[in-house]
């Protein structure tokens, strides 16, 4: 029986009309030696084997030591390592059943209290604010000091920061030397799984930024707002001291965001000298053909932008889900949010607001030029391509969280799917669900409306 | 030269597409022999004539005395006793004429200081509001007690009510019992004219119940807020002792605001057996026979809204503008705003807020089932219909400024267009103009924002 | 470790504070012996079986014999004669786990060909409607004549309707007067599983009317577009003879569409003198005291709407998501749907439009009196609750799926959770997907627009 | 007596807060000998003087002579080579005027035919576009030997356009090397006032383009569609030769469109070392200091837009309304548009749609980052300013509409204010009105939706 299935064979991967096959009956064989180090896809492995791996097991819960080598078969969605582990390369089902699972294990999770022995501690805050860089020195201080086994990972740039003030820290005790350690971009990407937890300092752009440098697997995240409370900010940095030492202690929460992976595809000149047709290459039914070759992927917590950039007139892009042609959209471009993106860009491009427990994905155009777009809401099960046509009178942009503009010429497309690596976020002990409407009423004034003061006769003659 | 205007000939009211007369040149006579006694139209016609009325004239203006007969021949748009006075009478040059005039009186008059010999003063407040009640009590004591040439009118309702306890109000002064006075719906529409300035107690829906109590010539209305200022209540009531003695020595501002005036016209049933179509009626050009009558007409001050009322479905309008009809709305209903009412249902329709001085008139639909509906803003010069078409399957009801819901069966419509009656609306002497920018902040969070407060590092450890 | 969990128990349900129960680890004791007949239940058993039921099982599945009793175990959470069957009993996990399990099978169905052995049909369509009549007496007429072993039902108006003319059906063959049925909406709430398909002759409407008949278990519903084919109308009347025959030999896809159940739940009055307050009956802590009483359960396939009904002015609701107070609502009404009704009155308010795949609950304010109202969606595990205050000036209404308009007065509440009664709409064999953007682009126009007409120079002078 | 009024001297223009003077009694005096050649001026004057020039003057009004030298004083505020004419110079009284006359002029002009001696024909294309050129060539030779008067000014570049092949058209008759002309931006600017007519084929793009081509006096326009009408483009292509003959011998209407005049102001920097605010520097009470620079003034006919530019997050602009700091926007840009272009970005980002003919001005959030912003419209004889603060992260660009980038830097920014130099645009004899409704349902799609297509039982089986 012939089904719907979106299958990205490694092989067929560069072929024309490569990027739908549709068999059902026989899914791809995926690596099955997969090496994984990732918080969430061992706790996803024991959440899927409930006989040998029961809840209680979470609940004390040991931090993963730097030299484990997991060899279990079942996490096979979710894999660091092998090269053909992109969303984009996996069947529909796959994909279903990937955004499913971690939205399980996101609800278990919710449900336990996670407890983690703490040891390499990763302290991130923008380095140009002069207070977050003196609050960095404070809580790297006070952390070194309160226990001898914490090692405490600050930003390269700081060790010649005259406000962090290296030198002065180290003279308070010789072990700082060795558990005062720096990180850059590079030990991000290449050894993630060695860091305990991420420490976050400043507002939600903070958090985004962590989601930034954790392109794969993110360690919790445990993030201070400096001032009010944000969406993704959920302590307070006034009480750090007792909510570090009662987190490290006694455990936590954690919400699982899932963030989207996005695939800049460019087209490949072929030097044929028939037209191209974008809808042809990507949904069509043509020859083998190399049409499109990937460039490095992206995942992202909030939203992927495909816009007008610096022109000063609209763009067209052809929208697709799975293996159908959607709509052609003329606007000044088109932003697709994950849930938790949706009280940012897609709040301003008019898309509504949606809980972040929601397995959706969240199409908005921005300023469509027509009177009939109205955001839509998908499964996140999806796989959504923005193309840019040949005919294009202008190039479009493609931005990441708003980070990395990226260009794209006519011919180019974006895939966005869910991402395997989903963005752990440490919540308060005694909360264990999201306090949602309250952040929109609290943050956006949702609803809010002046209240007309009643008149007090007394108050004056 | 024949050209599109739009007359309603005081025979051809009743003819079968009677609505649109076509003569440019030979405008229709209209009463010459007109008696006026409004405030504004008073100030209108002396605004007409610059010559022998200079803008002096205005700022020592005196009241207008009761028994005053003004037989200008100047304010021929302006009368309020003749029977077919109604604006949907005029032609369309007339009503645009008309329209033009009060803009420019209004505006005129933004830049005066006018001053009122006060004698005859309006109270006005809910009735069934206790604090409303005591406070119209303290007013009309302080006010009988200031000048012993006030006249003091307040609801006649208040005569036997115990909050109010005229008894003990009478004790005080033998001249109360005849200065004291009480007002009754009759005497605000027979004559108007006497009162010299009318004090509104309450929010802005003391403001519209003056302008329905006043259908044709509205006094001067003073409002003072209980609480919090709103869009049409100016003054803050604790102060009410310094701001009316400022007022009626010094002088004060008036803004005029622009109304419309609705007639709900009925379908005559003819007896005969063809079926009606009631695009054909309106604009057609059938044969000469009386297909509507019309009802009483009501002047507004925030808008017209006709809607499904207690139907769970929606309801089908045709929309006609002047001679043409423009769309058939299939919707919860239709919102006719005027400026003034753009910050009140409209607002929640989803229309555009809009400065009470634009020459506009706002129409929205109400959950209009499709997604292609926009509001759109008219000059408000045109004519407005909204009609039931004879197929529809439920009836509609009118509804004029929240008040007095009206059912329209199959064939029915409402006529909407400027009202010759403006609502005068007394300003703070230093504020010439609306502030109206600030009040949409202030009383909607227009544009408002949480601010994400700064982190004070010193404020705890 | 106490989670938040949503339980009422039915001794519980009249207590005051009643309608939360904190107890995560002793879910309630559910009736074990549950007799279910539905289709729907019976595949979900089989789907959560799978040793013992294949997926094979269903291809050549037989329709459900009118005696057989089912007591299987495991369909706890959807048995349709127990008392204390109503969503809104169910604990948080258990409504969690029935809209999963729906979203599962209704996953696994979509790649399944369902084959019935057809004995008992349902024809249903507007009966005043002639030409839906006519087409009842053709297709009962085919039907009977097509195979001997089917039985037809037809509205029991029907039977001396003269444009169907059942007496001369019943000429044609003596088998016909025991194979032409009546039904009655008692019929329908009584004995639904006898009917293996319901045949829907119209619009969306008459899908909708089908959901009303059917508030419990939902025979499968092929549904017949007159004319152009709409959300819920999948096939063209046009073609039926071959679509009929080939489904019925064939086989067909079946969508399972979620529904909500909703119920008005009536304040109790206990005679104290204490003034009431809604919030804290609904999520308070007080005393153990009756508030409410509930009455029928509504089950819809597109939305709740409580709105402010025949009243000229907006209302005021308390909306509540589980056990908190998520905001005040000041609107013209409150429209509450599910992802198949995003298209219908959630359209007109302003909601976004949702795949109908998607676990979510669309929560929109229809003309809320404030600028920042922004929709918002909710997972559908949660139970909403809309109520009115005490101190409400008006009374609200509830109407469910545009039927039933019932009054709430003040301290009355709608309870509002997901249905464990799905709709299952058969689907053309080819079409195991919903073709939602065709359909949203087709019915509603969304993101069209007209294009500019190229010139052609040779068409004219 | 002090009054609002928006006063910019001429030697007032550099100094710290200069932009507003508030002498309502003391008009600054304005150049007398005013030397216009702008055929709306002239109309304008003929208009404001009722006595000495009847309408009928107009009727049959010859094209102004190229040698006229007019040296009337009533034009006071329309004055094409004075230095100190921009609209920002003018007073709020002297705006207001100006506004309203030409509103006026354009009703007036509404209900006559004008007649033009037509000598010299403007032909206005894309160049680029092959089909227009060979339209252009068409026109040209079709023109030439029509009238031997006429005179027919084609753009420079097409001297040598193989398309357009001017020497082939040379050769026809020796008369058209004299009687073909070359027309360039210089010569537009320049001399505006010696083109009778302005012939533009395209779509409204090519309209924009005159507009900004004529940047002061503009010649009627006769717009040509290729292939659809637009919203500016009123004739049809295909018939050209009678639409020309018909309405060069039996005149035609005009609808002036109000411009909007857009001036960017520099900020100028005085090397001080207090910080900034340019908030207190625009209406602030500051010391007299030179605080910005205008660049020059452009003429736009749909909208000014301060956008992101190539920024990937939103910016931050001061918003000015005369005299008033009425909010500080986070969004992505600011649209504000005249009624012309209510139905281009405006209605992109959110705005409503607007008849052209209201006097207003249409300011939109695009993309705001709040619930809370609602496009607001706004009289017409306001000033806008939108500035970038001091303490911005990003810069800004404007645009024109939609040309003309320009980045403006922090202390920058836009004056927008009506322009004494409206668009004259020729309308087809028999519509002197703007079927306005029909063109947004006809292009735009406005509250259009797909009708169920009725069931037609004879159809088919």
């Amino acid at each position: 029986m012939v089904e719907d299935e979106l299958l990205y064979h490694e092989a067929a991967i560069h072929r024309r009309r490569s990027s739908i096959i549709t068999t059902w009956d026989t899914p791809v064989a995926v690596s099955t030696e997969t090496i994984t180090d990732c918080f969430v896809h061992q706790l996803l492995d024991g959440h899927r084997k409930p006989t040998d791996s029961s809840p209680k097991h979470f609940i004390h819960h040991s931090a993963i030591p730097e030299d484990t080598v997991m060899s279990d078969k079942s996490g096979e969605y979710f894999h660091s390592h092998a090269e053909h582990s992109q969303s984009r390369l996996l069947s529909k089902k796959q994909l279903s059943d990937m955004a499913f699972n971690i939205r399980e294990l996101s609800k278990t999770l919710s449900h336990m209290k996670l407890k983690l022995k703490v040891q390499n501690i990763f302290i991130l805050g923008k380095i140009h604010d002069t207070t977050v860089v003196q609050l960095s020195r404070t809580l790297a201080e006070w952390l070194l000091a309160k226990n001898r086994h914490y090692r405490v990972y600050v930003e390269d740039t700081l060790e010649d920061n005259s406000e962090f003030d290296a030198k002065s820290l180290l003279a308070i005790d010789p072990s700082y030397e060795r558990r005062l350690k720096y990180w850059d971009t590079q030990l991000c990407a290449k050894a993630p799984q060695i860091f305990d937890v991420v420490i976050a300092l400043g507002g939600d752009g903070t958090v985004l930024y962590a989601s930034w440098l954790f392109q794969r697997i993110v360690p919790p995240v445990l993030s201070f707002a400096m001032g009010s409370l944000g969406f993704l900010t959920k302590f307070d940095f006034a009480n750090h001291q007792d909510i570090l030492t009662e987190t490290f202690d006694q455990g936590f929460n954690v919400n699982l965001r899932v963030r989207f992976e996005a695939t800049v595809m460019r087209h490949v000149d072929n030097g044929d000298c028939v037209a191209n047709d974008v809808i042809e290459e990507i949904i069509g039914s043509g020859a083998e053909q190399v049409t499109h070759n990937p460039e490095r992927d992206h995942h992202i917590l909030n939203e992927v932008v495909v816009d007008r950039g610096p022109n000063g007139t609209m763009i067209t892009l052809e929208v697709f889900g799975d293996n159908e042609h959607f709509t052609t959209v003329q606007a000044d471009g088109i932003c697709v949010a994950t849930p938790t993106g949706s009280t940012a860009y897609n709040l301003a491009a008019g898309g509504s607001l949606c809980h972040p427990d929601n397995p959706v994905v969240l199409l908005t155009a921005i300023c469509a030029h027509t009177l009939s777009f109205r955001p839509i809401i998908l499964p996140d099960s999806i796989v959504l391509r923005l193309a840019v046509p040949y005919d294009a009178r202008t190039n479009a942009w493609a931005s990441f969280d708003g980070k990395e503009r990226v260009e794209l010429r006519a011919g180019d497309y974006v895939t966005i799917s869910a991402s395997r690596f989903p963005f752990p976020s440490v919540l308060p002990l005694e909360q264990n669900t999201e306090n949602w409407i309250d952040s929109i009423s609290r943050t956006l004034n949702w609803n809010s409306r002046q209240r007309q003061k009643a008149f007090n006769p007394d108050a004056k003659s």
